[in-house]
């Protein structure tokens, strides 16, 4: 962010947008007082600058049949592979996140699933990736907190 | 969804929200031959049974120095605790997602924070919460895959 | 159970069934103040509905010399080769039950041998399967409860 | 079984009785080319020898509703609290088997579950009984195995 | 011990004998009001028996400059290879105890050395067998107990 | 040993000893073609340097009823009732052993008993001392190696 | 480092101190063919920078009788005692390093001792600060790398 | 040390040394009134019996960019390849401390890198040496102690 500098008037932009990234740029304008156009050019300038990259509707999952949510920690043959395997795993959709980390795991994945036999089969999948050595898998009973929008919040008051 | 039933157009509509919140109905009306009206209604209904529950922006955490992810997991003394410490994590903004799970951790934390100083500050105050009795922290080296899109669009692909 | 419904009749013709397999349908009649006809067209029923699978008798293993029950974790070299290595499994009589299961083993049974020279050998039988590549023992100490007619009366309760 | 000898015609009883116990004396009779009434006091002693200790109903669980199956580790704060813990735990139905253990857990649990919701009700339940100081959940995600009559056989060959 | 039967005049015999192998059979006799003779000849019959395996002097490790005891936990590739690899072990003299054991380790060794330099030594030794897979080391601090004749003589005094 | 040096007839004295304890000095002293009395001076001084602390029987456990080994790793809950906790361990006849360790356990034991109920006993024994936070037990499936023999004589020949 | 910006002849006097730190300044003037003084001025700079911290000795600790060296991995009842407990550690001479850390361990410390003995010792003064629940011990074979000169040099080449 | 032995001179000698190596041989000789020609012989001495073996710098990492430091363990496919893997991880120069370890490790290095993106690439450096099986990291989130002058005083005023 060395070169791009947000100011007062861009923090209550993304404010607006991270509580309702639909709301319309003439509504924004409108509460802060500034032209419509002044909107659009600076949420432009933050696309541009690629601090927004854009946005991702949120689904009520349970309603859509998959309730089920684990977290499943890959360990590699070898790290020289975790790219391959990263490229593979990237093909099944219900991963929905990949890490590389610390500890004991090389890759540490998130999955979405319909329910206990489907989550095997998704695990099988990881596990019949060349170069995976062994999965281990921690399956979650209730997602409680999913919320990024505090984080954002909070982000654009310390800036 | 036993009550609410999704039809082709519904998908549709669906795939093009997620692929951009912030399309307009126009357009989805123009590229699906109905009127905005109709997308409107449709939106509307899906809204009111819960199935879409909002959209959140996509920032780049980097460039808003916010390079630093990590996986908590945390012990508690007694899980009758469980849902007063949630409510004392939620406090925490640093903490965007938070489950119960099964394993060894009683409750499994995603944080973001600026840099290992920061993550330290977090770590703490999560292990000073009344209740929990130790933490592990799991350190993300590359967050390789974060995205759910691919994984809503299979599942209307499969419904 | 969408198809299948069971009524009141049925539970506690179960009920009956639980306690004791072997009541005659006539004395099951009797207590219902049904005729035994009937009990019999209802356990007909269930069982062709798949709900009663059979009975099992059950024996004081210890009174036949079988007072050693371990759990034994298995690690694949590859889940792909879980399919074989569970058939290999199911013709060692001293393993009663077998589990995929999440967390660190890929397979988790339970075995009864005679005693520790006995286990030894089971361990090794299952240590010795192509595709096994480590396993891990946990011994009982005591057998403190292996009791599902609680659980059977509490589902036909709660229905 | 240092007292009580069980010989050729027992074993032919045992055998029978394994693969159904509601097969009716009469049957088992015929095809021994034994009395009805031979079968009936043989039987009786193996009862009152305990060897026999009555028979249970095998049901298809996931039919009833009840496809969710994990085995719980506990940890207890003292061992001297074993006995009054097993007590606890013998009062909730959906423990249906639970062992005292060596290595790391003190008690070892099977749990039958109708989804992960009721799973982590029951874990919660297991937890908030005084002594338990910590539980450890490996979820089942098939049950392979289920069955006692391969070994009962097998012991009565050996006999 | 189905077949061989000690009585209270063997048990004085084995205490004495436990207590200091190196007393004379006179002193015994003496002791216990029987001849020399009496005392040979029962010792006789309990080597005969199996039941004296033989004695072992006692020594002050320290003393002699092997102050360094570790325990030792062997994985194997596969546990085909255990007899192999236990004649392996047995040919280093400095591996004093070896079982096959439950739990994580396939064989657990106890192992005596010089200092830190010496046991890294045996330890590659152990780990440079065939069929080794890796090795795991606990060191002892302190040994605070070494001591089989309390439980000797409980074993006689319960017999 | 800085102070007491073993000459070479020293070493061979020692080395009839180990193999057999009770072997007469008359038999050492014609063997070395030197008088008893010296035989008898040199233990002597041996043991009143310490070095040799004395003998021990080698029983056959199994035969005495007494197959069943096992390791118990104990987790104390502070390090400063070591000491106290080893004194109440050494009152239990059953534990051969105990070393304070490195590692995840504070002191770890080597236990005899008859059988898995009695293990068990001896394991809440251990669990029920005052200070004592946890055990955990690796059970013998077969005690393969424990031969002090080959080390005693490997010490001599090194020296 | 945003503030002081080292130059070329601050970096070859930084080799040179790397190397030796005992090196006159005339030395370092006479290679770089700059004044003494120019020398004396860059160093002293870099101190009030911040940059120099110091310097220490390099002794053979094997020589000085402090062979052993131990990891010590400390388990704290909470993270709010880290500042407290941290200050009482850095009251134990023999602990060289101390770092918080992620992962299993709240604080892990470097102990060079004497011997065994003495390690036990520094171990129980950890364990017996108010505050630590725990320690575990990973001792060092062999010290195969301390070297942070090649660090260093690279550091200096890539600014 | 047998040979060599240090009188109090010298403890006063490397007692300033310790404090500050660049300290003058004429400052030394002041205080403790002595001529700097003996200082100059003692130290030369003390150089030559290899107790003091050099001096290092000490840099302010941070200053420098390098804020990170990660302990990684290293697990080898045989223990046989110690010696080449360590080679190779002394041509790394951010290794800057690497030990040869008891425990669940082979070897255990410490690391300093510039940050989170550095660290993966210096972790994967290490995972890719030939024989290098799998690597497990540990973050520090602060180094709290990092001081040898402590342990050197005191290895001085004990001897």
């Amino acid at each position: 962010m060395a070169k791009f500098k947000l100011d007062e008037i861009d923090h209550q932009i993304l404010d607006m947008l991270i509580d309702n990234t639909r709301i319309p740029f003439t509504d924004i304008a409108k509460k802060l007082l500034i032209s419509a156009g002044t909107v659009h050019v600076r949420v432009k300038k933050m696309e541009e600058a690629g601090i927004i990259k854009g946005s991702s509707l949120t689904l009520d999952y349970k309603k859509l049949g998959y309730s089920f949510i684990a977290y499943v920690g890959v360990f590699l043959q070898n790290t020289s592979q975790t790219k391959f395997v990263l490229e593979r795993i990237s093909q099944i959709p219900y991963v929905t996140v990949a890490h590389i980390t610390t500890g004991k795991f090389n890759i540490f994945c998130k999955i979405r699933a319909k329910d206990t036999m489907h989550a095997k089969d998704i695990i099988f999948m990881l596990d019949d990736i060349d170069g995976v050595y062994r999965t281990e898998t921690m399956i979650s009973l209730e997602e409680s907190i999913n919320d990024k929008k505090r984080l954002m919040h909070t982000i654009f008051n310390e800036l």
